[in-house]
């Protein structure tokens, strides 16, 4: 399928059927997050993949009692960057100059703005930049499950600071962005599957100028 | 090729050569922006797609002279909404149940909710959340575009209060979020084009639980 027709094919999952997703697909859609872009190829947030059932049960009652977090195979959440730092910028191009090269110095201007700009920010704004990439990596993980045939149901609707607790996220300098089950539709339990797809009209959405 | 080909294909390409996107292309990569996924459904945003070559003069000029602008054929502009209001999401709901075939009151309760939630944040933080769904989008695009073969430059460097008059986004209930040229890229004058995409390596990336 293309990816439109992936596109038309998705819709977000409200009941899910426990069947497992199997680790060729779930790699492949890690693999579509790791590859997305992001500003300045920061990648400026981390990938937990949970399967313990005993950590998805707490992350359902975090999330308001989504059954899909407990009928998923494998829920991911995108935790984004409490704030940006000079030592976690300065990682990024260090790496990326040595795998393409180029002296450490070869970035050194851009760099420098880059850790002036972001550190003469709040850490809120910061969270809310480094998050908005994670929603990129959300756009092309909802693209490549579809065409791989797996559901996901993207979750806003979930206590940030419970979820941060209960995986850890503060202690890595973490916070949870978006949460996204991936698995397999219950055709049975599920009142969105067989509802028409409603989009804003393209006139009312597009402008040509 | 597949969505991964698609990522691997794709880089934030630096020099354009002036050559114009089919407009078939742009159709398809405009209606893989509008079939994206959005909290609630809302797509709390619109798309302005600026050819007009004075408006791409302004553009440039606002976003710190970088040339794909000008040498893009098509400019998509991003524009959130620059709030949530009752009556925005009365009208997404209202259209939504009418498509579907059910009664305007069938989602009351779910959309009283969401009202009182999002009037009660502040304008900058309903912003940064629609701007969010903008980027879930930006995914789609990214992905739709290199499979149509068309390059593409996310951008976030530039003024945005200058690209919201240029737009005449207050007007509108907008605010600039991304500007996305589309167009071909010029092997000869573009310096990343030949580098490694270098990605944060897997096992710093991701984390199974």
């Amino acid at each position: 399928m293309n990816v439109i027709q992936n596109l038309k094919w998705r819709y977000a999952t409200k009941a899910m059927n426990g069947k497992a997703v199997p680790e060729d697909k779930v790699e492949y859609i890690l693999e579509a997050i790791r590859l997305s872009a992001s500003s300045s190829g920061l990648q400026p947030y981390e990938v937990l993949v949970v399967t313990d059932p005993g950590v998805k049960q707490k992350l359902r009652a975090a999330a308001y009692d989504q059954s899909q977090i407990t009928d998923a195979s494998h829920v991911l959440v995108f935790a984004a960057w409490d704030q940006y730092t000079e030592e976690r910028i300065n990682k990024v191009f260090e790496r990326s100059n040595k795998e393409r090269g180029l002296p450490d110095s070869a970035t050194d201007a851009y760099r420098t703005r880059l850790i002036a700009m972001t550190t003469a920010k709040t850490a809120e704004e910061n969270f809310h930049h480094a998050a908005k990439q994670a929603y990129i990596a959300l756009g092309s993980a909802l693209v490549a499950a579809a065409e791989q045939e797996v559901d996901t149901t993207p979750m806003e609707g979930f206590d940030s600071a419970q979820v941060d607790q209960i995986l850890g996220l503060e202690e890595k300098g973490l916070r949870s962005a978006i949460v996204l089950p991936l698995g397999y539709r219950d055709e049975a339990k599920d009142w969105l599957v067989a509802m028409k797809k409603v989009r804003t009209p393209k006139e009312e959405f597009i402008t040509l100028i």
